[in-house]
């Protein structure tokens, strides 16, 4: 008998709980737990259930409802919850490699319970302990242990105070001094010092420092990564050179501890350098497998693809929490109604469900595409372990690049607008901490700017396009690439003389009708940017500014709308396979209709200048149809909610638990905040002295 | 001689600090101290001088940059400096009737430093002060004297956990005894406790508690407020029979306590009813000049208007607050540039540009439009206090609360977004909480819900505009409003029937061009919500749904696009007027034009959709204009920024200082905090326990 999700046991698809949600889930048009099994699978459901479980049952984790943490407390509490995780063996390599999938998914569970946990854990291995593992060599492998028990703490040491996107122009420096065979690291000025370094604050005892290499010769060979012990990991004081502290207070993530740094003529032994990609002999001669600074410089920095891919996921994950929440809310607060007497849930207004509805379908679509690219990424990655450098993996770099470049922007942005509307949507009762949409708002802020700025990045990937335009054609072709994202592009002259010839909202009611709309505005703004482009370079000369006035409505809409085509590709795809079960394919059909339409339609003014849609009835009938779709897929909402939201524990939001008792569970939290009904401490403040009125004024 | 602001003395007019913004400022194309002049006007000036410096040359006042204190701490010195603010006298009534516009400035004044602190402040006097005032009468009189002298402290109470939005169904009861000649003020349960109320939770006395007035005969005559002691002054122990408590952390604003309370059969005296509009006589009799439930309910809630009115200007405070960092951050901030050896200023490059001067052109337009709504609620309150029951008089309320509705929900929204932008576009640095930032983000956030959440508001506004559709022409005029917003709407079907003539950006160069599209765009919007409500209703019958149907895409977008017109028609008028001194012309006419286009190009779907625009050039030559101004006003932004920014000790943002020393001013302020360099406490936990790594795994 082939297992079905109803028959298995409930350890996995547990019952939601009976209460005033119980309406809506009795009228989902599918089973939640079939959309679970299909939209996780199996083993994954498993291994997040095993770290909800274990964060749950651990005291170290209990929750304490937006309680008044100092800065201090909370950077000891995560450092003690960094800790517990690597007792538990989240990390291991052996459970990890068994699916790679379980990589997002571990960052996830953790995120998902608090982002401060996650990047503390994911900086000191995923990033920290992977640079010295892919930029060092041999004789840097003692370290990978170290990290695992941690006996050394490390972060990731690149942006400086002056210096964040334009990485090529990072002062530090690193002399080599063959005489006693070491690296000599030095700050020239406090603008030098390293800033904004998470785990450096208060943890760090190692941290990978970039700085440019000097020869004793005089030569610079551009930058490098060193290994550079920071602080004594007895007894957490700083090295002798090393000014070392913590950055203070940021909007989010506060139980990471950023940090910066000043080096004073810090000496470290010539083996600190991570030489994967340049080394220095003992002499002091330079050896590097690359034929320049530039080239080298790109390898060191590929890896700033993973970097960007994860963030998609973690945008992704705050999303599936923002959505959560405001739909459970919307489905249980009733306001107003046809009757005085009679409220109903601020759900059934089509306002509302048109306010939070398509987050709920992007953070499906987009949660299908981190994983999708994920997966591609690793497919690179072995390429590279099995030491491939073909064209084709060349190629398959550029196109992972381009697309982690504009993804890490679409996703973060739309996790900040998602938040932004999902809080407003919860009206005042959204405004208290304890039901987190703050922190989600606050924590999910910076996907926006780190390992790039969103508006830097979109640059990647519309270069990357335009590339195309400049090529010679091979066998006959242009436009293609690895993953078959841009081989549309190859007709672009025909597809832009395409025009939408329905009329209804009916005609928009699958995703295939805005696929094809996407694959025009695609081609329309790479002409358009390609046209910006060469007139503003005859008109200024240089590529520079050339490039600097074409982003603007052209290339960084490019970039966007490639984007969205992108992912709306791979969702429609993914919800049309023949692998969907037939009672998931209504559900998912809408799901990825209302996010390809609602992101088409931000964009409706460019068909109607391109002359791809015309007449007032084809704009309407797009409004229409995603008003249409909003309206089928409410009663689904809660149950769509049900298979994206952690368990209550890890969402933590009383508004947002799956009993959906909202003003109990409110209530009910509010009621155990410490001192929530005493006075305050300073009451002899109000009643001994009373202010003069005016007493001040003359002093005026 | 005619004083000329170069000519005065430099108190109101100080020099602005030379630096690394002097470039910027030398290429402005007008004198800052003549704009400030014109913006602000002398008085104003010299009362906002004498309360920034008051604050700052009071060590109670003193800034912690982004300092990590705890709820209860904050709370004690918001209440300290509230009583300190009564102190100095800022809100007597004398200096404030001086000129009206004082009110607004000393609320933004107090705001721009801490809006904890205003609003703890406004809701005190403004709002407890002013109900008691308004809707009380002469029996109460004796409470206003104990409100300035803090023996008293007052909140407003009438949000409960289950009903906000429907003030209507609010559920607390007022049960009258003619036995006692008392009121007895009763939560039937948790779900009708008072909830959200501002100074409730820590620090209140009195409230004004809204509730169903019910009479011994068993009648209910609706909602009225009753003037209830919640705690003893003496020891801010609460009153028997209630029960109130703190609601604890919010997103944002954690000086003020907002707090709830239950009433547990609290009996007052019958003359704390506020009577205005409905008293109870010894015996039990109802006296009300009103004729129903309605009308009177309508009057009691009236005074929301300037609720609203007061958010549109907190809410362009916020704007200017964050637009002034990120323009200065902007300037001083160099990332790449045309060669690897010279970077420029980010503010050189057009997307900066685009994405930072729009929000800089609105906090203009919507500061205009803040104090011009400001003084039309003035001219109302005059005409009530002077007794005026005119129909002009009525309908001036109507407009002014159709003004408000929408206005409070565009200065919200754009505010909230143009602080995101503003974060954003100061990269990492405008993450670190210091940079207050972060702040200006979650204390406007709650500008888009209380008073009202946005997107009800905004359809108080279209019913307003749909209703004059419904009415017969009066002297053959069926469009036409006391302020004349509405009167143009005389003339749509001619209106309808325009189109957009030009072809070329330099056709929209000037806000004329814009102001007529959306004239247009408001008619186009008008007819659409009319058919589709008219369409609705045929099909479903109620009223109810039919209003619900027609909000998205139709309703909604009609009541943003009527304030917006009206927010660029007033700039337009005042940037245009005979009073500009010449040398101030060009820029302010840059501003009005890029605020109008900006907000214009959001909808030019409907342009082209509705044929007022049609053809590629067209929506392209609008594009061009937008960068064209913003190309032009680059180089007055800094200027522009420095008569809109008030002093740096007031901004409180290292990055955002006038000096423009941007990484001295950011270094020295980290190395300020607490502890900076020190280790944590906790450091044995790092050295002492290791983790044994998987040790928990077999738990698992």
């Amino acid at each position: 008998m082939t297992p079905t999700p109803e028959g298995r046991n409930n350890v996995l698809w547990p019952d939601v709980p009976r209460g005033p949600l119980s309406t809506y889930r009795a009228r989902a048009s599918f089973s939640y737990r079939e959309l679970l099994l299909f939209w996780e699978g199996e083993d994954v459901l498993r291994f997040k259930k095993t770290i909800f479980s274990a964060l749950e049952n651990d005291p170290l984790f209990a929750r304490s409802h937006g309680a008044d943490l100092s800065l201090e407390k909370y950077r000891e509490l995560n450092f003690l919850r960094c800790k517990r995780v690597f007792e538990y063996g989240f990390f291991t390599m052996e459970d990890l490699w068994e699916n790679p999938l379980r990589v997002p998914a571990l960052i996830n569970c953790l995120g998902m319970y608090d982002w401060s946990l996650a990047n503390k854990c994911v900086l000191h291995v995923l990033v920290f302990g992977s640079t010295v593992f892919n930029s060092g060599s041999e004789r840097h492998l003692a370290y990978i242990e170290k990290i695992y028990s941690m006996e050394i703490f490390g972060c990731f040491a690149l942006t400086e105070l002056s210096h964040g996107s334009n990485t090529k122009a990072i002062r530090t420096t690193a002399h080599y001094d063959p005489a006693t065979e070491e690296f000599v690291i030095h700050s020239p000025d406090f603008e030098a010092a390293k800033f904004w370094v998470g785990n450096m604050g208060k943890t760090a005892t190692h941290a990978v420092v970039f700085a440019q290499l000097h020869m004793p010769g005089g030569q610079c060979h551009g930058l490098h990564s060193f290994l550079v012990q920071i602080r004594d990991p007895k007894t957490l004081l700083p090295m002798p050179g090393v000014i070392v502290g913590d950055m203070g207070k940021k909007l989010g993530q506060n139980g990471l501890d950023n940090g910066f740094a000043m080096f004073h003529k810090v000496r470290i032994p010539r083996q600190n350098l991570l030489n994967r990609t340049g080394d220095v002999t003992p002499e002091g001669a330079y050896i590097t497998p690359f034929k320049d600074v530039r080239q080298r410089f790109g390898a060191s920095l590929g890896s700033l693809s993973s970097g960007r891919i994860s963030i998609i996921g973690m945008s992704v994950a705050n999303l599936q929490l923002a959505v959560s929440i405001a739909v459970r809310f919307s489905a249980t607060r009733c306001q107003f109604g046809p009757t005085d007497e009679k409220e109903i849930p601020v759900l059934e207004y089509p306002l509302q469900q048109w306010r939070l509805l398509p987050y709920l379908a992007a953070a499906y679509a987009l949660d299908h595409f981190s994983k999708s690219l994920f997966l591609d990424l690793m497919g690179l990655q072995h390429g590279l372990l099995q030491g491939d450098h073909s064209a084709r993996q060349a190629e398959l770099g550029r196109e992972i690049h381009a697309l982690a470049s504009a993804g890490k922007p679409l996703a973060s942005w739309t996790a900040q607008q998602g938040i932004q509307e999902s809080r407003e949507a919860c009206g005042g009762h959204g405004y208290l901490a304890m039901n987190r949409l703050g922190d989600l708002r606050n924590d999910n802020d910076p996907n926006c700017t780190y390992e790039g700025d969103n508006n830097v990045l979109l640059q990647q990937t519309s270069n990357y396009l335009l590339s195309f335009l400049e090529r010679q054609p091979q066998d006959g072709v242009r436009f293609t690439s690895p993953l078959k994202t841009v081989d549309f592009l190859e007709a672009y002259p025909e597809i832009l003389s395409q025009k939408f010839m329905g009329s209804s909202a009916a005609d928009w009611l699958d995703s295939a009708a805005p696929l094809v709309a996407y694959r025009w505005l695609v081609c329309y703004l790479l002409q358009e940017s390609h046209q910006r482009f060469c007139q503003e370079k005859r008109s200024r000369g240089s590529d520079f500014e050339a490039r600097n006035n074409s982003q603007v409505y052209c290339c960084r809409s490019l970039s966007l709308a490639f984007m969205e085509l992108t992912v709306v590709q791979r969702f429609h795809k993914h919800t049309h396979g023949c692998s969907v079960p037939p009672s998931l394919q209504a559900v998912l059909g809408r799901l990825s209709a209302l996010y390809a339409l609602w992101s088409l339609s931000r964009h409706s003014a460019l068909l109607y200048r391109g002359g791809y849609i015309s007449g007032a009835q084809a704009g309407r009938a797009m409004e229409d149809a995603i008003l249409a779709l909003c309206v089928q897929l409410k009663d689904d909402a809660v149950a769509l909610v049900d298979v994206i939201a952690p368990p209550d524990f890890i969402l933590g939001s009383p508004i947002g638990r799956a009993d959906g008792e909202l003003y109990k569970n409110l209530w009910n939290a509010i009621l155990q905040q410490r001192g929530v009904l005493e006075r305050a401490a300073w009451w002899p403040e109000f009643t001994t002295s009373k202010p003069e009125a005016n007493r001040l004024k003359s002093q005026l």
